[in-house]
């Protein structure tokens, strides 16, 4: 009666978004187990229809695909956004026994906010107590791992990766597949928990998993694993609700976003935060600066260390998994984008050369990174090294600025490794194909192959509206190359803020365009999928080939525009073709042909039938004597 | 009154389709002329505001972009489908001399549709007369580059594909472009009438116009010119109208597509490609054989060379400028398809196989390759060899049957070129990214360079719905590489007939993997338009963005969505991070302060001011004396 004048508290009403939480059509989430009952792999299986008789009759074993979608999409799980997901990892951090729960939060902006009435309405109500590393102690997985420990969150994702190698060796298929060509990638036969722990130590891969985000499902980046990649959300000043960035966090993580970067930049940043991270089941991503901007009313020159340094920890401790830290943008670096056509693009970039610049200093993220070192190391979060000078054009591309920050993240690199935290490096940007090799290979070598994070490539700057399109490109050739996770573009990229529509073009994009690079690295296992999916085809198992891809119900849909009805569904023809001309039907035709006359045989003996002609005019007697219908058993 | 009895004939009440015949957003089409009065050689040229005084406040020159929308966005036509487009060459075709117009149709079907009442509703009134070499002459593009001769058309092109250079060189800023990779291409500094002559002659491109199609703006096809794409239109036997392909045929060309192929299998393919080819001011391009076949009910197996030489016929008079012809099917590779995932997804390539196992003799396109060749060249229509044998899925690329193919289509040129027969060679296809160059590669080498025209590929099968995307991707590297021509396809692939808006998304995803390839090679000029825009973009000049990019239409709608006020247009932040958050406003205030402080000076320069702690902070003091308020006038 009284809504009008008593707002609604966020935590009585959010809900969430209907469309995250249906199931896949003929799928079934399973779980595999790992050495103790704690360590569930999800995995999602598709079943799949067996082959008409006429094309053989067998049966198709389901499918199993990496399932990024989370709690959202198990039926056995009652989703309630205002409480949060289920927690994953806890137990595993307590048994380490290398932290402790804090009695309150170590930020003082947090206790601000905490204690703000007028935050009661947004506020998220089951908040966790913090938990960091015990004095003295690191508690990144790059530390375990360089101690010769293989964690739980080692062994899940060792689990999670080499499923596609494991289902195509039990289905005896792990031979059809092309060999690949990696570029010098270490891409194993199988992805052994060892193997997790080696690439980890070594720096070659980061498992992205703050303690204070138990909800998390690890999953690993890195050039030798499956390509990932990333989905922004966030608010900003002009607009957007909590609710829909969680749900734009629902709905971009069902159709594949393995991590989920909130970029958000207007008010409330820490509540929208909250809301994000305890409903995440994927690692989360910030840029801090943002936040710390905020909070000094938006003028870069007034930001100090101590404000920057209390943001990290309100967001390490509220489980952020990863921090762009733009500490590479020296203040020797900034004129050499005077002369740029598009300048500094990067917002962090332009936020710190403008700091640099009034004070005439260096970056303080470049002078107090070994401080933001020891923040990183108390709750793992990942670095993730940001490039503020990227190109933002293809003028721009490859230029003495952006190299030139290249090459300081490398030195940074080190000095992290040093510090066992986890570190990947962030890349462009806007770059024309054929530039796009050399980044990764300046990448590889001033960053000793710490993982790569770019930002599509963009291939070209002239299609305003389309920039998944231009981007999916270069990603898919830089993911090829050996870069280990792609920042999505949407459709609105320099246009507007992408709605839930947007969010899920740029991530199939981008599905699209890490397969891709998966298949042409040749990473086990990979082709197995669109083996199935292009047998499908062939069968004329429409509801096989819709629910193998990527998207189903686009599939589907667009399959109904020409031919609705449920019958075209079996037809043995394509709605493009109509019935007479479909090369498929044509195709098993031959192929039934083949079999009968035995021509299916090594090349020697067809050239032999070309030989001898009068074979030939016997076997087409035959042929027309059977009426030419070739829809005969074999 | 009387219209449900006396049906409308469709040569009466046919319309443009409206959409196709708006004008671009601050665009006009200008004309630049040859050396005679007869050539003029559309371009749209797009005007742009000044730059902001903020900015620097300089006038931008406008931009000329290569134009394939045809009279239909020309202001001064009167555009009537009924009666189809003005004659462009009609008088460079008989000026030559050695052709004739002939007193009726050489081919006995066109005659029998001719008199067939029932057809007066469907039929285009305004034909015209066919035309065909004189006895013993050869007509071909080829035939006269070979004889040194440079044509009008060859003028023509050189214009058209020279202009971009030209526009960069007028402007000096054709320095200001990456310097490309083009991977053996011979992209002359400047494209003369020569040069194409040249090109023509060696059979390293082509110019497919058909002296039946006098209505074409000439265009060529070849890896040392622009990258082209086609799109595919067409009704099949469930479905759609010629008004609609017609509207397809306009809504594709405005859009960027260089050629058309009518892939039509439904009923009156002759009327709709009478309808298609007097409306088309571009190449039309088919595939007789699916023609044929309805002439002999969709049996495959009755197929003869009769009935195909007439189809030959029927189409070179109508006025197709190429052919796609699937004379590399042999008997021989036939039963190499029988092991694939997808066997022979080719329509032509399955009927043809049908047809060589039926009779088991070989592909009658094969053993009749020079008769027609013969009728190839008394009417200049353009070889499309195609690639029947192409892998339709990610499993089957790069197979033995396919390249088995692809060494005959080799062979098949030559014997073309015998006949001073224009060439191209389609592609596929399926194939992973690392499989690609290999087919570039192979083609190169097998057909002598003759230009290659490749369905995408797709590069992975798994996103039905998406395949634009998946086929986008691969069509930019082998456009790289040094594929010629790139066929569109739609999201509608493999699911079911593209509408309008599918036809759209094709093209402008094509265009841009064309363009995408065109940067990568540095074709001289080819950045400009990418540096325009990216200049607006920082400038905030929304309009000029949104103009200079493939589709204004869209950007404008995206940006409307956040920020729908008109005076959002002029506002100096993006709508995508309000107006504190804005990089390019930072960076625009970086610039101004590096210029004021005599920053943007060479590197020594800025070393020196790092090492000068004192002056640092002099300077820090001075910026923040004027209130850190940096748009001062410099």
């Amino acid at each position: 009666m009284n809504s009008m004048t008593e707002p609604k508290k966020l935590s009585d009403v959010a809900a969430v978004d209907q469309d995250s939480v249906q199931p896949f059509p003929n799928s079934r989430k399973i779980f595999v187990q790992g050495t103790h009952a704690g360590i569930q792999v999800p995995m999602r299986e598709i079943s799949l229809a067996d082959t008409p008789t006429d094309f053989g009759g067998e049966t198709n074993p389901p499918v199993r695909v990496y399932d990024t979608s989370g709690p959202y999409t198990d039926p056995a799980v009652a989703i309630d956004v205002r409480k949060g997901l289920p927690d994953v990892r806890g137990q595993w951090i307590e048994a380490r026994a290398d932290t402790e729960r804090l009695a309150g939060n170590s930020s003082a902006f947090t206790n601000v906010r905490l204690q703000d009435d007028e935050l009661a309405a947004l506020r998220f109500d089951h908040q966790r107590q913090p938990r960091r590393a015990l004095p003295g102690k690191n508690v990144s997985q790059m530390h375990y791992a360089r101690q010769g420990i293989i964690t739980p969150e080692m062994e899940y994702i060792a689990i999670r990766e080499n499923m596609s190698l494991q289902q195509a060796r039990s289905l005896g298929v792990l031979e059809q597949q092309h060999a690949g060509h990696s570029f010098g990638a270490a891409i194993p036969d199988e992805i052994t928990p060892e193997f997790v722990r080696n690439e980890v130590a070594r720096g070659r891969a980061i498992i992205p998993a703050n303690i204070n985000h138990p909800e998390l499902e690890p999953m690993i980046i890195g050039r030798n694993f499956l390509v990932k990649i990333n989905g922004n959300i966030g608010n900003s000043a002009l607009g957007s609700s909590i609710e829909e960035e969680v749900a734009k966090l629902t709905w971009g993580t069902r159709w594949g976003a393995d991590t989920i970067m909130d970029l958000s930049t207007g008010k409330n940043i820490h509540e929208t935060r909250e809301w994000i991270i305890r409903n995440s089941h994927v690692p989360i991503g910030t840029v801090p600066i943002y936040q710390a901007l905020e909070k000094v009313g938006g003028i870069a020159e007034d930001l100090t260390w101590d404000i920057f340094r209390d943001t990290l920890i309100e967001q390490a401790e509220q489980g952020v998994d990863y921090f762009t830290i733009h500490a590479g943008v020296l203040l020797r670096y900034v004129p050499l984008t005077a002369k740029r056509v598009t300048g500094i693009v990067s917002r962090g970039g332009s936020i710190m050369a403008k700091w640099c610049l009034a004070h005439h200093r260096e970056n303080f993220l470049y002078t107090h990174f070994e401080d933001i070192c020891e923040i990183m190391k108390a709750y793992d979060v990942s670095f993730s090294l940001g490039d503020g000078l990227r190109p933002g054009s293809i003028a721009d591309a490859n230029d003495e600025a952006q190299f030139g920050e290249l090459e300081t993240l490398g030195e940074l690199t080190k000095v992290a490794w040093q510090h066992d935290v986890q570190t990947m490096i962030e890349g462009p940007g806007h770059v024309p194909m054929h530039l796009i090799k050399e980044n990764m290979d300046k990448q590889l070598r001033e960053c000793g192959e710490a993982p790569f994070y770019t930002l599509g490539p963009l291939t070209t700057d002239i299609a305003p509206g389309y920039d998944h399109i231009t981007s999916g490109i270069g990603a898919a050739m830089i993911g090829w190359y050996g870069c280990a996770m792609l920042c999505y573009v949407t459709p609105k990229e320099h246009l507007g803020l992408p709605n839930k529509a947007d969010v899920k073009e740029g991530i199939i994009t981008y599905k699209i365009a890490a397969h891709a690079a998966d298949l042409a690295k040749g990473h086990p296992g990979a082709q197995l999928r669109d083996n199935a999916l292009s047998k499908a085809r062939f069968e004329f198992r429409w509801e096989d080939q819709f629910n193998l891809g990527l998207d189903p119900d686009t599939a589907r849909s667009y399959h109904d525009e020409t031919l609705p009805k449920e019958s075209a569904k079996v037809a043995h023809f394509c709605s493009m073709c109509g019935p007479k001309f479909c090369s498929m039907k044509i195709t098993q035709e031959v192929r039934d042909y083949a079999a009968a006359q035995g021509m299916a045989a090594p090349k020697e003996e067809v050239v032999k039938l070309l030989d001898v002609e009068a074979e030939m005019k016997a076997k087409a007697r035959e042929f027309r004597a059977q009426g030419s219908e070739i829809y005969r058993k074999v």
